[in-house]
């Protein structure tokens, strides 16, 4: 059995001073640097590997703070504060000794108690029954993943018309398929293409400038996840002045909200 | 011109050290500690003030690791990264040499482009025409803020009963009127009673551990609001084993979208 392009990505080598050694993943390579999920799952990583680790992360936040440069990095994880059940991290990524990721995660055991799901998952032909996007991935990272949009697929036709609405629903899991875990689904929070050419089909420049994501979903809900698909939400509430946010949410195939995400977004123009 | 209690409660002195020294406030307690709000609102505050802060905020994110005591804090505010039109801050709040907050800012410096706001200020009646929540605080800090609450008031008949819905929507000011600035806005967007109270009416232990707020409003919009009326509303997606999701918005009275928030709480039961 070969090793996953997703795990061998997200590899990290302890080193003797407590950080972590890792390196970019061609696989995961973005336009300019790599796949900005890669990066936040790479950091989550770090704490999720940690010796002094306690429960599963609850919340996570990273700020893409300067392009990742092809090659090794260095992670930092710190665990600020662990409680009797909880934990906080202080997460950086550094190249050079330069920062280009901070970030924050937090760590919780978890007990049985009342719950609901408020977002109901939206109502969308299964994945058999949406086609499988083709065309010609642009760049590397997005061959790593498989993607049938039900609604709000990218923009062929780049006509700069307000569309009216930014909403995206598709499908998305590994590719090839990977038991889901708490790296992947990190990386699987960052897959919506930006949602300012969603709206207006105008191919300007964008970047994440920070991202959180909060998991509803434990252990036990991802590997009984596994290998399935996850259908993925996505929605901007404003652009304005050089940022847009973008909400997003990501429910099993049996209808779990495992995940809600939200980012905001330089664009140019 | 008597000061503020809220300009009272955030204010820092700079330490030798590069530190920001504060204190907590009486007039923003909350049961257990300060109200969340005015301690982000603190910690934000530093970066601020800080010498070589480039630009406004954009995003926000703070983790509760501990409950605040009442005195004294530290609030280190760290630039990890300066670009020539953004910047990153690593954040931290200190007592006694122990982490009470961890935190990140991203602050930049806007440029006029195409934006549209895309989540529409809910139809809901003008303040003037909906009662102002009258009651007995049962909190310190709750006094500090006038709310009217158009849908979703905090329950009075705690009958544990499914309400279907956590939504509320009312509007907000800080009382006595201040002109907002990215301070108060930071402490109102935690200004929403938790959303487990609504959607099951259950006095259940709560607490918030992560918060993120994104800036659409850059200074001049803040400054043409004054002392106006916000519009929040609010919403979680899913409650499970022991944390909720909360989304939030704030327009002011124009119908401009000012922030969107996100807070991930710990409730117990």
């Amino acid at each position: 059995m070969s090793t996953h392009a997703f795990d061998e990505a997200v590899a990290l080598q302890p080193q003797a001073d407590g950080t972590f050694l890792g390196h970019t993943s061609a696989a995961y390579a973005n336009m300019v640097g790599p796949f900005g999920g890669i990066t936040a799952a790479q950091a989550l990583n770090a704490a999720l590997l940690h010796p002094q680790r306690l429960g599963d992360p609850i919340s996570l936040t990273v700020n893409f703070a300067a392009a990742v440069a092809d090659g090794p990095f260095s992670v930092i994880a710190r665990p600020a504060r662990t409680n009797r059940s909880t934990q906080h991290w202080v997460l950086e990524i550094q190249q050079e000794g330069q920062t280009v990721l901070t970030g924050t995660a937090f760590f919780g055991l978890r007990r049985d108690t009342w719950g609901v799901d408020e977002q109901p998952m939206p109502q969308v032909p299964g994945p058999v029954d949406v086609a499988r996007a083709a065309g010609r991935a642009s760049v590397e990272w997005v061959k790593r993943y498989e993607m049938r949009f039900a609604e709000g697929p990218i923009p062929n036709d780049w006509n700069g018309q307000d569309q009216g609405t930014s909403r995206t629903r598709l499908w998305l899991r590994d590719d090839p398929p990977r038991p889901l875990d708490f790296a992947s689904l990190t990386a699987l929070s960052d897959v919506f293409f930006p949602r300012v050419w969603r709206r207006r089909p105008v191919f300007v420049p964008i970047g994440t400038v920070s991202m959180s994501i909060y998991f509803h979903a434990d252990a036990a809900q991802l590997q009984a996840t596994g290998e399935g698909h996850l259908l993925g939400q996505t929605q901007a509430q404003a652009f304005r002045n050089g940022y847009f946010d973008q909400t997003a949410q990501l429910w099993n195939e049996a209808g779990q909200l495992l995940v809600t995400t939200h980012q905001v977004v330089y664009y140019k123009e």
